[in-house]
């Protein structure tokens, strides 16, 4: 294996050009697990009905989750010796994740969640090839992370399919 | 005393005006605590230094507190028959809580602190207001929110009392 | 603000008329959450199907809710210096929580709880207004247990909409 | 060993009779945890003093116990295929522990709970006798709620005793 | 009662060729347990839906107390004498169980479930009679485990009601 | 409701004046529960006797509660811009509440917590009353207080009573 | 079923005789047990050697599990209306178990073990036979003790194996 | 200070005599805490009446104690060499703590509990003095266990003076 | 590094066949756990002997470990589109694993574990290699997993070297 | 070793007179915690700064422990036959634990910390002097407890060093 | 991806060499954080002040996870066939964590832990380099402990970067 | 007694000398149990066997006990005015305990042990000594230690002697 790391690996100067762009990876992974937060507190309380309580405890169990992991981008983006961004540079786009019109439709957030996840897992997953031979504390972290959303995303995924059997989605 | 309310109170057929006043305050208490978990989440990682430690301490751990508050807030805008708002409507407004430019700089995160907790508690104060008297419930719920905010504040203008003294704030 | 409090407020000789009022509505109390405790057993129990699952167990977790409250009115009703009545004076109220027909009848089970908890609210409303002013630590404990009861008549307020969308109820 | 068990016990089509009346006599001994519930409650609020208290805090410890019993009576009628009845047919037996004249009166607590006990005793020895051979589950579970009625009583006689030689009882 | 049961019951010399068909009967019931294990594994992660959930974590939470029930199955056998046999004279009987075509056909587990509880529940009986009186250790083991399997299968029977009354099972 | 309320409530500048007289009976609430705990420490340890064992042991699980309550009215002090006050200005006013003559004579302990208690639900409930409208997080925080000094000078006076019954106070 | 029980059963005024022979047989076991606890504090202690550590360990476990057994025969004793005998009545028998003349010699240990679990398991063995349709509560509780010396018993039987095998007991 | 001691203290081979004469009064210790066990075991059991009660807790409690202080007995005199004597050696000499005539007489209990620790105070008090500068470990062991003694005794002492103030005793 | 990931990697379309050929690897993973839970449960139970205590108690511990590595193979089997299989396609392999002669002997157990574990070592190498830069998710989940079974190995091994030394194996 | 020890050593009758001085110190002893601790909760919360923080959370920290200091004392009062003062006989000496005029004033804090300990060491070695060699239990018990307090008083000379080394102090 | 791996993966007969080269430099490893958990006890003692307190604080929290990591290597080093070398041939290279001349210069201290920490981290990337592909699994565990590094680093960074900004550093 | 003990004793300013000498006694047994911190981590890793299994484990649990007492030596240095020692100034003594030839060899290990007990028990004795009279928390502190290696040598002890009598040490 050619390599041309310094021997601090990615804190090295050398490799600060490498860091950085790591690091603006890191901040939209950031703002991406804070929406999540922020919708899945809201679609953990709005949807009505029986099965709509179990999408919501699902929703509801992963906040903290999704709060952790936010918890880890920042602490990383610190480690590689990042800026962690504040509020005012927050934009929304999970726009699929927005309250239904009427809270009976929990086939709207089930949808929201699955685009919500795909969205993740493609950054994560982009993260985890710019990252290889280069970061591997950065891809490790990531790998566990995108394991997480694959498995969030496939629970949602056959949430849906019993809506679709029963001709509702 | 005089008393107009219905049978079910607050949730009563006639108090439906005056429901939905209440739940508009409370969505913006929603987002207020979200952008707080938010910012708290940052200024739990960017500051440097010893000091900076106890200051990132004391936010770290309000985190779930604040996050708590949200989740309340949510939940009795549900109550009250509203719709907790996704992210598509949250606009951050705690501009004196960004990061600072220098990382070492922890009296800006304090003032912003500072600034976050006195907007939250005018806020609070005004809801438990407005409540008096026809929704018991949700005062109830605010007044124990705007103790926890008023510990917070007074801590973190003691906190700016040391700069002050050493001439630093 | 007028007030006509003797010294140890409510416990005070001078307002024994008025504390033998408040102790006629915390028996009423009383014996409306000990109705509930016995149905939601039976509730948490009956119901055939996976979706009656989730509307089991919301009614089995109340159980210990609803026992502490009755406890918290049993407690009170001593402070006040009144005697907490015995089974004899028991009498059943909740018609429509009764077991239904049919066990895979859930909307039966729904709308019971749902009565029962909307009796509880008015009963409870009254009691905040009775108290206003004369013993607040009585109110305070009510707006407590009122908004546990809020919170269960709006979830199940919830799961009867589904099943009202699917003509079902 | 004679038997004519079918080879899913009690459970078998041919036993729906024996079944039927098996549930029959649960129903009745899940009103009777049930009542214990309500009066226990009562009692350890009711009475006045320090030897009282000892009485109260014996008597608030099995609430929780005899609430157990109650789900489990609850439980079993459900695997019997009955139905667990509902507050309306529920009729009030236990006229010995109702409330006592003067609070101070702890005897009178005592003498009610030695009641209760041996009537649950008597009912629950039947239960044994009658699912003997048939349904070795309901007994085994039986018996040992029957040691735990055996032992509240023995530690309620043991109470008695003492008044009975201070001449009180 | 007439006895002739040596001194130390069931593990005497005298009683040995009873103990020998104990010790198959056991045999049988642990690989019974294995098997679901091995099942509710599968089961807990294949089913796909909203309804599916409710399904899957109770077979999930199963999953510890049947293989508890094979634990006990071994233990019994060592104390009898036996040999626990292995995986080599393990055959699979519970063709119900597999996984459905289609993993959104959650009545295809629920059928599963309610087959396998089935035949656990014949055999324990027998067993439950075989030991009557010579064995009273592995009975009472045995009657508590049949206690267990009893009301699994009776809320898995609860499940299917509800597919039936919509017509899907 | 008319209210001349600031728009940070009891902090703000304006209600400085009422926020000093507040503090000034929160100094005094202070003083009670930390004379409480000493005298509470000294009668969880002096009495002789089995009946004393219960009194003490009630005396001993309140002293945390009742330093909990010091603890909060020292930190609503500090929240409301006042200074807690040191030793120097406690002056001890419980004189119901010193070592009795003789040790076996618990009557006089449980006089002195039953006079102490009404003395704390005395001041409470003025500051209940000062705090009207004007500051409802130290109201509320003093209505909880309030509630357990109720509960202890209830459960005394119910000990009390018993030794009234024998004659004995 | 022939059944000459009276409506109390074993606490019946016509079953004395049977209970007081009863009593008789749990009173040997109640000093059977505290012998064994004597002992087994002895013997987690006197042994050396790395194979004895996995002996001591055993032993030293089960003292608290035979303190149990003790503690429940004591309480059953005394629910069948007997009084438990003090120490002035035990008369130690284990001389098996009485420290070896080398404390290297475990083989002595695990004899003796065994000689004391066969000696409870033959007794309790009687009890569950006297107690055949007579005592039921007596019965259960005696048979789940039995189970747990049989366990013993076996284990330590399979240690004495290894011995064996080396040419050593 | 004069001192004798060999380079391992207490374990050296030129302190064996005294190390021996040590263990023998360790061994007596031993023998007392196990008695102590077993008396305790039956007098948290035999005492009838609501006094007594408190009584039996106080007792039942201890048990544990006792059982740790015997077993720290027997690690103690392993560590100086001795070995833990069997059940074979035991003498009961607390002959005032055997069960009472009449169940009801607590009094009875009280003055064996009181006899049995005066007769540990003198004995570990002779064990503190035989040790003193010859084996310092040993003396901080059984100094902890007096104060344990001490308490039990002072506690029981009081708990006397109430049945003398009343002229039962 | 040149990689031809699509945008949602292994669970991308375009990466279909990929993705079954580890999900068959999967599937052999799967059995291999659960024949290994079987047989380390009846391994945990089999052997007699001191020494063998201790490897049964190994094996008993790692139970949990390997029924949750199953647990994990299942679900990873189901994110990768894949459908978990059942107990009639399960095949015993585990030979060497299958109860011995005689429980006596040990070494017969800890040669068919160091056999069992070898095998999953070389399956799950391959594995690892197989999802190189394709599935990082799922090699990170097998390292774990390879670390455990390596560790498991090594401790066998050396049981084995000491009955190879002392020229029983 | 030549001693005067009665056969119960402290609890003598011969040994009153030194009991009685013994008393005398440790009420001095409870009274100098007593006072620690209400000085503790003061200066838990007054101070204002970050390092204050530090030095406020190793005070409140502390209150416990001086607490059950205080208990310790008051229970060895009574078990040498003394009697635990009441809140009269409270004299404050720690004048330079009084709240400081500036609340910034963190040093003022760090020094009246350090001189109550002192005060404290001082009091605590006279009684390690006094009761040696005549009350064995009172001494270790005061070891202990001076081992904490001069823990304490390191840890804040540390604090102060640095206000040393600041100039500030 | 081309691979010489062995069937067994790095515990392969042909991967000796290779094996052994890790296992050197895991003994470099286990040295360093044996070294780094004595020289964090040691400066989690030492160092006086209020800030010291933050920095001996995180120091302390560390040497668990230090000597967690040493075991992990330890570990490591056994399951690839290799010796843990004891106490005889460590040698001190952490020349910048000795104890400072003066216990109040705290920067001292961090500039240690940052050396250290930089030192491990170098060696660390150094092993993830030699182990990639050839054994995955000492990799995988020794990424996740460079993490915890390097997060300890940064926060040291941070602590130095106050002092600087002071001039103190 | 006489004495000639300070006011504040052991830290008063004319015990320096003594105390000085107390630190040089405190620092050597603190680098003595660093070492075995060091050694026990090895020894808990490297032996092979099912015996060796025994010996690893007990050594392993003795870490934490081991890493405990070097803490409570730092924290004692330190009180004493004295300043912890780094790395730098420690020299491995312990040959006894470094790792053997073959790993099969636990006797190595087990007479290791008892050698660096021995020297921690003379070196402990000899503080016991020296402290006597003049600083009573350290002798405290160190007879609290000595008794925990007292136990570990002779527990060690106990092993050997089965190697001895089996002729292999």
């Amino acid at each position: 294996m050619e390599t041309n790391r310094g021997s601090e690996g990615i804190l090295s100067e050398e490799m600060s050009e490498k860091r950085e762009s790591i690091v603006e990876l890191l901040k939209t992974a950031y703002f991406m697990e804070l929406e999540t937060v922020m919708n899945y507190v809201t679609n953990s309380v709005n949807p009505d009905g029986v099965r709509a309580q179990e999408v919501k405890e699902s929703v509801e169990e992963d906040i903290q989750e999704e709060l952790g992991h936010a918890q880890q981008f920042a602490a990383r983006i610190k480690e590689l010796y990042g800026v962690v961004p504040g509020s005012m540079e927050f934009e929304a786009v999970q726009d699929k994740l927005q309250p239904a019109d009427d809270q009976i439709d929990v086939v709207h957030t089930i949808k929201g969640v699955i685009d919500a996840e795909a969205g993740a897992i493609q950054h994560y997953t982009r993260i985890v090839e710019e990252t290889e031979e280069v970061d591997p504390v950065t891809q490790d972290m990531v790998i566990a992370i995108l394991h997480d959303e694959q498995g969030h995303m496939r629970l949602f995924e056959g949430f849906l399919r019993e809506y679709v059997a029963e001709g509702k989605a």
